[in-house]
Protein backbone atom coordinates (compact mmCIF):
# COMPACT_ATOMS: atom_id res chain seq x y z
CA UNK A 1 0.00 0.00 0.00
CA UNK A 2 1.57 3.17 -0.83
CA UNK A 3 2.19 5.96 2.27
CA UNK A 4 -0.43 8.51 2.94
CA UNK A 5 -0.07 11.89 0.80
CA UNK A 6 -0.37 15.19 2.12
CA UNK A 7 0.54 18.96 0.86
CA UNK A 8 1.41 22.04 2.60
CA UNK A 9 -0.53 25.69 1.92
CA UNK A 10 2.13 28.83 3.43
CA UNK A 11 -0.30 31.69 3.85
CA UNK A 12 1.61 34.84 3.84
CA UNK A 13 3.04 37.77 1.97
CA UNK A 14 6.06 37.99 4.16
CA UNK A 15 7.52 34.79 2.03
CA UNK A 16 6.19 36.06 -0.91
CA UNK A 17 8.05 39.22 -0.29
CA UNK A 18 11.05 37.68 0.66
CA UNK A 19 11.21 39.44 3.59
CA UNK A 20 10.93 35.81 5.62
CA UNK A 21 12.33 32.80 4.88
CA UNK A 22 10.48 30.19 4.88
CA UNK A 23 11.07 27.95 8.06
CA UNK A 24 7.82 25.71 8.21
CA UNK A 25 8.00 23.95 4.84
CA UNK A 26 11.36 22.33 5.83
CA UNK A 27 10.71 21.67 9.39
CA UNK A 28 7.21 19.86 8.25
CA UNK A 29 9.19 18.28 5.19
CA UNK A 30 10.98 16.35 7.49
CA UNK A 31 8.65 15.31 10.15
CA UNK A 32 6.63 13.88 7.75
CA UNK A 33 9.32 11.93 5.97
CA UNK A 34 9.70 10.47 9.30
CA UNK A 35 6.48 9.52 10.55
CA UNK A 36 5.82 7.76 6.29
CA UNK A 37 3.54 10.23 4.74
CA UNK A 38 4.74 11.75 1.45
CA UNK A 39 4.28 15.39 1.18
CA UNK A 40 3.88 15.56 -2.26
CA UNK A 41 2.88 19.41 -2.97
CA UNK A 42 3.72 22.86 -0.99
CA UNK A 43 1.78 26.25 -2.81
CA UNK A 44 2.70 29.33 -0.83
CA UNK A 45 -0.20 32.27 -1.19
CA UNK A 46 -0.77 35.69 -0.22
CA UNK A 47 -2.96 36.89 2.25
CA UNK A 48 -5.58 37.05 -0.24
CA UNK A 49 -8.80 34.87 0.20
CA UNK A 50 -10.13 33.68 -3.36
CA UNK A 51 -6.38 32.34 -3.63
CA UNK A 52 -6.84 30.61 -0.20
CA UNK A 53 -10.29 29.11 -0.78
CA UNK A 54 -9.12 27.79 -3.87
CA UNK A 55 -6.30 26.17 -2.78
CA UNK A 56 -7.63 25.24 -0.04
CA UNK A 57 -10.18 22.85 -2.24
CA UNK A 58 -7.69 21.64 -4.45
CA UNK A 59 -5.25 20.53 -2.03
CA UNK A 60 -8.16 19.22 0.11
CA UNK A 61 -9.75 17.27 -2.68
CA UNK A 62 -5.81 15.61 -4.11
CA UNK A 63 -3.87 14.50 -1.18
CA UNK A 64 -5.07 12.76 2.11
CA UNK A 65 -3.80 15.53 4.85
CA UNK A 66 -3.44 19.08 4.23
CA UNK A 67 -1.47 20.90 6.59
CA UNK A 68 -1.54 25.20 6.54
CA UNK A 69 0.80 27.64 8.18
CA UNK A 70 -0.18 31.08 8.89
CA UNK A 71 -3.14 33.82 8.94
CA UNK A 72 -4.74 32.71 12.09
CA UNK A 73 -3.38 35.64 14.19
CA UNK A 74 -5.88 38.16 15.52
CA UNK A 75 -5.00 41.43 12.89
CA UNK A 76 -6.65 42.78 9.72
CA UNK A 77 -4.74 39.92 7.41
CA UNK A 78 -5.09 37.36 9.36
CA UNK A 79 -8.18 35.55 7.11
CA UNK A 80 -7.33 31.70 7.36
CA UNK A 81 -9.59 30.47 9.38
CA UNK A 82 -12.52 32.30 6.92
CA UNK A 83 -11.19 30.97 4.27
CA UNK A 84 -11.03 27.51 5.31
CA UNK A 85 -14.77 27.38 6.73
CA UNK A 86 -15.95 29.25 2.99
CA UNK A 87 -14.07 26.31 1.57
CA UNK A 88 -16.35 23.45 3.65
CA UNK A 89 -19.21 26.07 3.34
CA UNK A 90 -19.13 25.93 6.89
CA UNK A 91 -20.17 28.54 9.42
CA UNK A 92 -17.88 30.46 11.30
CA UNK A 93 -17.91 32.43 14.79
CA UNK A 94 -16.40 33.12 18.10
CA UNK A 95 -16.85 29.37 19.62
CA UNK A 96 -17.17 29.31 23.48
CA UNK A 97 -14.55 26.64 23.94
CA UNK A 98 -11.86 28.81 22.46
CA UNK A 99 -12.79 31.34 23.65
CA UNK A 100 -12.76 30.15 26.98
CA UNK A 101 -8.98 28.97 26.37
CA UNK A 102 -7.77 33.08 25.37
CA UNK A 103 -10.08 34.55 28.42
CA UNK A 104 -7.83 31.59 30.93
CA UNK A 105 -4.93 32.19 29.46
CA UNK A 106 -4.55 35.70 29.13
CA UNK A 107 -6.58 36.19 32.44
CA UNK A 108 -3.90 34.56 34.74
CA UNK A 109 -1.70 37.03 33.19
CA UNK A 110 -3.54 40.51 33.72
CA UNK A 111 -3.97 40.58 29.51
CA UNK A 112 -7.55 42.06 28.69
CA UNK A 113 -9.32 39.73 25.45
CA UNK A 114 -9.64 42.68 23.29
CA UNK A 115 -12.09 42.08 20.26
CA UNK A 116 -8.84 41.77 18.24
CA UNK A 117 -7.33 38.87 20.09
CA UNK A 118 -11.38 37.07 20.29
CA UNK A 119 -10.40 37.09 16.64
CA UNK A 120 -8.40 33.96 17.37
CA UNK A 121 -11.10 32.11 18.76
CA UNK A 122 -13.12 31.80 15.27
CA UNK A 123 -13.70 28.45 14.56
CA UNK A 124 -15.66 26.91 11.71
CA UNK A 125 -18.44 24.63 12.87
CA UNK A 126 -17.75 21.09 13.44
CA UNK A 127 -13.61 21.58 13.63
CA UNK A 128 -11.61 20.09 16.79
CA UNK A 129 -9.12 22.48 18.08
CA UNK A 130 -5.44 21.85 18.17
CA UNK A 131 -3.49 22.31 20.91
CA UNK A 132 -1.19 25.29 21.17
CA UNK A 133 0.88 24.84 24.77
CA UNK A 134 3.06 28.21 23.28
CA UNK A 135 0.84 30.89 22.88
CA UNK A 136 -2.79 29.47 23.94
CA UNK A 137 -4.61 30.46 20.40
CA UNK A 138 -5.74 27.27 18.92
CA UNK A 139 -5.38 25.96 14.95
CA UNK A 140 -8.12 23.44 14.29
CA UNK A 141 -9.04 20.29 12.22
CA UNK A 142 -11.80 20.59 9.70
CA UNK A 143 -12.26 17.47 7.18
CA UNK A 144 -8.70 16.69 6.14
CA UNK A 145 -7.29 20.20 6.78
CA UNK A 146 -5.14 21.14 9.88
CA UNK A 147 -5.13 24.83 10.43
CA UNK A 148 -2.17 25.87 11.75
CA UNK A 149 0.01 29.31 12.89
CA UNK A 150 2.93 30.70 11.37
CA UNK A 151 5.25 31.44 14.11
CA UNK A 152 7.79 28.63 13.98
CA UNK A 153 7.69 27.94 17.25
CA UNK A 154 3.68 27.99 17.31
CA UNK A 155 3.98 25.79 14.17
CA UNK A 156 6.31 22.86 15.35
CA UNK A 157 4.27 22.49 18.73
CA UNK A 158 1.07 21.75 16.72
CA UNK A 159 2.95 19.49 14.27
CA UNK A 160 3.60 17.75 17.26
CA UNK A 161 0.26 17.70 18.29
CA UNK A 162 -1.41 16.69 15.22
CA UNK A 163 1.14 14.11 13.94
CA UNK A 164 0.16 11.30 16.16
CA UNK A 165 -3.55 11.32 15.48
CA UNK A 166 -2.57 10.38 11.57
CA UNK A 167 -1.69 7.20 10.44
CA UNK A 168 1.41 7.27 8.52
CA UNK A 169 3.03 4.81 6.14
CA UNK A 170 6.48 3.26 6.25
CA UNK A 171 9.12 5.79 7.27
CA UNK A 172 11.79 6.09 4.37
CA UNK A 173 15.05 5.69 4.90
CA UNK A 174 18.01 7.14 2.71
CA UNK A 175 21.62 6.51 2.22
CA UNK A 176 23.88 9.36 0.40
CA UNK A 177 27.02 9.12 -1.32
CA UNK A 178 29.18 12.28 -1.81
CA UNK A 179 31.16 11.36 -5.29
CA UNK A 180 33.44 13.96 -6.80
CA UNK A 181 32.50 13.77 -10.50
CA UNK A 182 30.30 15.59 -12.91
CA UNK A 183 26.84 14.92 -12.96
CA UNK A 184 27.31 13.61 -16.20
CA UNK A 185 29.64 10.88 -15.28
CA UNK A 186 26.82 9.44 -13.05
CA UNK A 187 24.35 9.68 -15.16
CA UNK A 188 24.69 6.56 -16.93
CA UNK A 189 25.15 4.43 -13.81
CA UNK A 190 22.83 5.83 -11.55
CA UNK A 191 20.22 5.01 -14.15
CA UNK A 192 21.28 1.76 -14.54
CA UNK A 193 21.09 1.59 -11.03
CA UNK A 194 17.50 3.02 -10.69
CA UNK A 195 16.36 0.05 -13.23
CA UNK A 196 17.75 -2.46 -11.05
CA UNK A 197 15.79 -1.16 -8.25
CA UNK A 198 12.20 -0.71 -9.34
CA UNK A 199 11.30 -0.21 -5.54
CA UNK A 200 13.70 2.39 -4.60
CA UNK A 201 14.22 6.64 -5.83
CA UNK A 202 17.60 7.63 -6.79
CA UNK A 203 18.09 11.44 -6.53
CA UNK A 204 21.12 13.49 -7.46
CA UNK A 205 21.75 16.55 -6.41
CA UNK A 206 25.20 18.39 -8.03
CA UNK A 207 26.91 20.91 -5.99
CA UNK A 208 30.05 22.68 -6.64
CA UNK A 209 33.37 22.98 -4.31
CA UNK A 210 36.29 25.36 -4.97
CA UNK A 211 35.77 24.53 -8.45
CA UNK A 212 35.94 20.83 -8.47
CA UNK A 213 32.25 19.22 -9.67
CA UNK A 214 30.39 16.63 -7.39
CA UNK A 215 27.12 15.42 -6.50
CA UNK A 216 25.64 14.45 -3.62
CA UNK A 217 23.74 10.87 -4.36
CA UNK A 218 20.72 9.65 -2.17
CA UNK A 219 18.88 6.03 -2.33
CA UNK A 220 15.23 6.19 -0.82
CA UNK A 221 13.19 3.28 0.17
CA UNK A 222 11.17 2.22 2.79
CA UNK A 223 13.18 -1.24 2.93
CA UNK A 224 16.84 0.17 5.09
CA UNK A 225 17.91 -3.65 3.44
CA UNK A 226 17.50 -2.63 -0.07
CA UNK A 227 18.82 0.71 0.41
CA UNK A 228 21.66 -0.65 1.74
CA UNK A 229 22.66 -2.86 -0.97
CA UNK A 230 22.26 -0.66 -3.68
CA UNK A 231 24.61 2.05 -1.84
CA UNK A 232 26.87 -0.88 -1.93
CA UNK A 233 26.34 -1.37 -5.51
CA UNK A 234 26.88 2.41 -6.18
CA UNK A 235 29.84 2.58 -3.88
CA UNK A 236 31.48 -0.10 -6.44
CA UNK A 237 30.69 1.55 -9.30
CA UNK A 238 32.47 4.71 -7.38
CA UNK A 239 34.69 3.02 -5.62
CA UNK A 240 36.55 6.77 -4.79
CA UNK A 241 33.74 8.40 -4.03
CA UNK B 1 -1.50 49.92 -13.27
CA UNK B 2 -0.93 47.01 -11.49
CA UNK B 3 2.63 45.65 -10.69
CA UNK B 4 2.61 42.74 -13.30
CA UNK B 5 2.63 39.14 -11.35
CA UNK B 6 4.83 36.19 -11.05
CA UNK B 7 4.94 32.63 -10.24
CA UNK B 8 7.58 30.00 -8.94
CA UNK B 9 7.41 26.20 -9.30
CA UNK B 10 10.01 24.80 -7.46
CA UNK B 11 10.70 20.81 -8.94
CA UNK B 12 12.89 18.23 -6.76
CA UNK B 13 11.63 15.61 -4.35
CA UNK B 14 14.92 16.74 -2.06
CA UNK B 15 12.96 20.01 -1.08
CA UNK B 16 9.59 17.93 -0.11
CA UNK B 17 11.41 15.17 1.57
CA UNK B 18 13.23 18.19 3.89
CA UNK B 19 16.45 16.88 2.72
CA UNK B 20 17.33 20.29 1.40
CA UNK B 21 15.86 24.06 3.06
CA UNK B 22 14.65 25.90 -0.30
CA UNK B 23 17.05 28.78 -0.47
CA UNK B 24 15.63 29.84 -4.67
CA UNK B 25 12.47 30.71 -3.68
CA UNK B 26 13.63 33.42 -0.81
CA UNK B 27 16.13 34.63 -3.55
CA UNK B 28 13.64 34.94 -6.60
CA UNK B 29 11.40 36.83 -3.81
CA UNK B 30 13.36 39.19 -2.97
CA UNK B 31 14.91 40.04 -6.16
CA UNK B 32 11.23 40.29 -7.87
CA UNK B 33 10.44 42.70 -4.97
CA UNK B 34 13.30 44.99 -5.81
CA UNK B 35 11.90 44.61 -9.29
CA UNK B 36 8.56 45.50 -9.03
CA UNK B 37 7.10 42.20 -9.82
CA UNK B 38 4.41 40.79 -7.69
CA UNK B 39 5.34 37.22 -6.60
CA UNK B 40 1.90 35.77 -6.35
CA UNK B 41 2.39 32.12 -6.12
CA UNK B 42 5.08 29.56 -5.60
CA UNK B 43 3.94 25.85 -5.43
CA UNK B 44 6.64 22.73 -5.20
CA UNK B 45 5.95 19.80 -6.52
CA UNK B 46 7.83 16.11 -6.67
CA UNK B 47 9.51 14.83 -9.77
CA UNK B 48 6.26 13.63 -10.89
CA UNK B 49 5.48 14.16 -15.26
CA UNK B 50 2.14 15.26 -14.76
CA UNK B 51 2.15 17.03 -11.71
CA UNK B 52 4.74 19.20 -13.74
CA UNK B 53 3.01 20.05 -16.65
CA UNK B 54 -0.29 20.39 -15.10
CA UNK B 55 1.68 23.14 -12.55
CA UNK B 56 3.55 24.45 -15.34
CA UNK B 57 -0.05 25.17 -17.63
CA UNK B 58 -2.05 26.31 -14.78
CA UNK B 59 0.31 29.21 -13.45
CA UNK B 60 1.38 29.59 -17.72
CA UNK B 61 -2.49 30.89 -17.58
CA UNK B 62 -2.77 32.77 -14.18
CA UNK B 63 0.07 34.57 -14.19
CA UNK B 64 2.00 37.13 -16.36
CA UNK B 65 5.66 35.42 -15.83
CA UNK B 66 6.39 31.82 -14.60
CA UNK B 67 9.76 31.32 -13.10
CA UNK B 68 10.67 27.11 -12.50
CA UNK B 69 14.01 25.73 -10.45
CA UNK B 70 15.25 22.90 -10.83
CA UNK B 71 15.23 19.31 -12.97
CA UNK B 72 17.16 20.22 -15.94
CA UNK B 73 20.50 18.42 -15.15
CA UNK B 74 21.79 14.98 -16.64
CA UNK B 75 20.49 12.64 -14.73
CA UNK B 76 17.13 10.26 -15.41
CA UNK B 77 15.22 12.36 -12.73
CA UNK B 78 15.48 16.03 -14.90
CA UNK B 79 12.47 15.95 -16.92
CA UNK B 80 11.85 19.79 -16.14
CA UNK B 81 12.44 19.96 -19.71
CA UNK B 82 10.43 17.92 -21.64
CA UNK B 83 7.37 18.50 -18.87
CA UNK B 84 7.55 22.10 -20.30
CA UNK B 85 7.66 21.17 -24.44
CA UNK B 86 4.54 18.88 -23.41
CA UNK B 87 2.74 21.76 -21.93
CA UNK B 88 2.94 23.64 -24.37
CA UNK B 89 2.35 21.02 -26.90
CA UNK B 90 6.02 21.48 -28.53
CA UNK B 91 8.59 19.32 -29.47
CA UNK B 92 11.93 19.01 -28.07
CA UNK B 93 14.75 17.55 -28.90
CA UNK B 94 18.95 17.68 -28.79
CA UNK B 95 19.37 20.80 -30.19
CA UNK B 96 22.76 22.35 -32.00
CA UNK B 97 23.35 25.70 -30.52
CA UNK B 98 22.44 24.40 -27.01
CA UNK B 99 24.66 21.15 -28.03
CA UNK B 100 27.74 23.60 -29.18
CA UNK B 101 27.92 25.49 -26.13
CA UNK B 102 28.06 22.18 -23.97
CA UNK B 103 30.71 20.64 -26.81
CA UNK B 104 32.78 24.04 -26.38
CA UNK B 105 32.76 24.44 -22.85
CA UNK B 106 33.90 20.92 -22.11
CA UNK B 107 36.14 20.26 -25.10
CA UNK B 108 37.97 23.13 -23.30
CA UNK B 109 38.00 21.57 -20.36
CA UNK B 110 38.98 17.68 -21.78
CA UNK B 111 35.60 16.35 -20.40
CA UNK B 112 33.73 13.83 -22.40
CA UNK B 113 30.22 14.81 -23.89
CA UNK B 114 28.11 11.97 -22.56
CA UNK B 115 25.14 11.20 -23.85
CA UNK B 116 23.74 11.75 -20.57
CA UNK B 117 25.66 15.47 -20.51
CA UNK B 118 23.34 15.94 -23.39
CA UNK B 119 20.13 14.94 -22.02
CA UNK B 120 20.89 18.98 -20.92
CA UNK B 121 20.69 20.38 -24.77
CA UNK B 122 17.18 19.15 -24.97
CA UNK B 123 15.67 22.56 -25.62
CA UNK B 124 11.66 23.20 -26.97
CA UNK B 125 11.30 23.87 -30.53
CA UNK B 126 11.07 27.94 -30.58
CA UNK B 127 12.92 28.66 -26.49
CA UNK B 128 14.96 31.10 -26.44
CA UNK B 129 18.08 30.00 -24.28
CA UNK B 130 19.27 31.28 -21.08
CA UNK B 131 23.12 31.97 -19.82
CA UNK B 132 24.70 29.86 -17.84
CA UNK B 133 27.52 31.40 -16.52
CA UNK B 134 28.62 28.77 -14.05
CA UNK B 135 28.34 25.47 -15.45
CA UNK B 136 27.69 25.85 -19.17
CA UNK B 137 24.42 23.68 -19.37
CA UNK B 138 21.66 26.62 -20.70
CA UNK B 139 18.46 27.46 -19.33
CA UNK B 140 15.53 28.12 -21.29
CA UNK B 141 12.60 30.55 -21.99
CA UNK B 142 9.00 28.91 -23.76
CA UNK B 143 5.98 31.83 -24.00
CA UNK B 144 6.21 33.35 -20.54
CA UNK B 145 7.99 30.41 -18.67
CA UNK B 146 11.46 30.84 -17.66
CA UNK B 147 13.09 26.87 -17.00
CA UNK B 148 16.26 27.27 -14.51
CA UNK B 149 18.38 25.42 -12.95
CA UNK B 150 18.06 24.20 -9.22
CA UNK B 151 21.81 24.84 -8.09
CA UNK B 152 21.31 28.05 -6.14
CA UNK B 153 24.50 29.40 -7.98
CA UNK B 154 23.37 28.56 -10.58
CA UNK B 155 19.50 29.88 -10.38
CA UNK B 156 21.31 32.95 -8.80
CA UNK B 157 22.83 33.74 -12.20
CA UNK B 158 19.90 32.85 -14.65
CA UNK B 159 17.44 35.00 -12.67
CA UNK B 160 20.34 38.08 -13.43
CA UNK B 161 20.08 37.27 -17.21
CA UNK B 162 16.49 37.03 -17.22
CA UNK B 163 15.42 39.71 -15.33
CA UNK B 164 16.56 42.06 -16.92
CA UNK B 165 14.62 41.38 -19.88
CA UNK B 166 11.05 41.84 -18.16
CA UNK B 167 9.37 45.08 -17.63
CA UNK B 168 8.82 45.80 -13.88
CA UNK B 169 6.49 47.65 -11.92
CA UNK B 170 7.11 50.08 -9.42
CA UNK B 171 9.71 48.71 -6.51
CA UNK B 172 7.64 47.90 -3.40
CA UNK B 173 9.25 50.46 -0.68
CA UNK B 174 8.65 48.98 3.29
CA UNK B 175 9.57 50.42 6.66
CA UNK B 176 9.40 48.69 10.33
CA UNK B 177 8.35 48.85 13.13
CA UNK B 178 9.43 46.87 16.06
CA UNK B 179 6.48 46.90 19.01
CA UNK B 180 6.74 45.28 21.94
CA UNK B 181 3.51 44.67 22.85
CA UNK B 182 1.20 41.42 21.82
CA UNK B 183 -0.54 41.36 18.56
CA UNK B 184 -3.98 42.06 20.33
CA UNK B 185 -2.63 45.30 21.56
CA UNK B 186 -1.77 46.32 17.89
CA UNK B 187 -4.43 44.80 15.81
CA UNK B 188 -6.86 47.62 16.41
CA UNK B 189 -5.30 50.75 15.84
CA UNK B 190 -3.22 48.85 12.53
CA UNK B 191 -7.02 47.96 11.22
CA UNK B 192 -7.70 51.84 11.46
CA UNK B 193 -4.41 53.22 9.97
CA UNK B 194 -5.11 50.54 7.31
CA UNK B 195 -8.51 51.95 6.32
CA UNK B 196 -6.90 55.59 5.98
CA UNK B 197 -4.28 54.42 3.57
CA UNK B 198 -6.06 52.01 0.90
CA UNK B 199 -2.86 52.16 -1.49
CA UNK B 200 -0.48 50.38 1.58
CA UNK B 201 -0.60 47.13 3.08
CA UNK B 202 0.24 46.52 6.37
CA UNK B 203 1.95 43.34 7.66
CA UNK B 204 2.07 42.32 11.21
CA UNK B 205 4.88 39.24 11.88
CA UNK B 206 4.97 38.62 15.55
CA UNK B 207 7.49 37.12 17.83
CA UNK B 208 8.27 35.89 20.98
CA UNK B 209 11.70 37.22 22.48
CA UNK B 210 12.91 35.89 25.99
CA UNK B 211 9.04 35.16 27.15
CA UNK B 212 8.49 38.63 25.60
CA UNK B 213 5.76 39.03 22.88
CA UNK B 214 6.44 41.49 20.07
CA UNK B 215 5.76 42.28 16.48
CA UNK B 216 7.31 43.90 13.35
CA UNK B 217 4.67 45.91 11.54
CA UNK B 218 5.73 46.40 8.09
CA UNK B 219 4.29 48.81 5.65
CA UNK B 220 4.84 48.52 2.22
CA UNK B 221 3.80 50.54 -0.80
CA UNK B 222 5.26 52.11 -4.17
CA UNK B 223 5.04 55.75 -3.16
CA UNK B 224 8.25 56.02 -0.26
CA UNK B 225 6.65 59.22 0.76
CA UNK B 226 3.30 57.78 2.12
CA UNK B 227 5.50 55.14 3.28
CA UNK B 228 6.97 57.66 5.75
CA UNK B 229 3.78 59.31 6.46
CA UNK B 230 1.95 56.21 7.58
CA UNK B 231 5.17 54.79 9.74
CA UNK B 232 5.09 58.38 11.21
CA UNK B 233 1.88 57.79 12.25
CA UNK B 234 2.65 54.52 13.36
CA UNK B 235 5.05 55.56 15.40
CA UNK B 236 2.60 58.64 17.09
CA UNK B 237 -0.24 55.27 18.34
CA UNK B 238 2.66 53.34 19.75
CA UNK B 239 5.50 55.79 21.15
CA UNK B 240 7.23 52.64 23.20
CA UNK B 241 8.43 51.33 19.51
Amino acid sequence: MPNPSAAMLVIGDEILSGRTRDANMYFLAGELTKSGIDLKEVRVVSDDAPAIIAAVKALSEAYDTVFTSGGIGPTHDDITADCVAEAFGRHIDVRDDARKLLEDAYGKRGIEVTEARLRMARIPDGAALIDNPVSTAPGFTVENVHVMAGVPAVFEAMVASVLPTLTGGTPLTSQTLRIMRGEGDIAGPLRDLAGTYPDLSFGSYPFQSNGVFGANVVVRGSDPALVAEAMTKLSEVFPDA
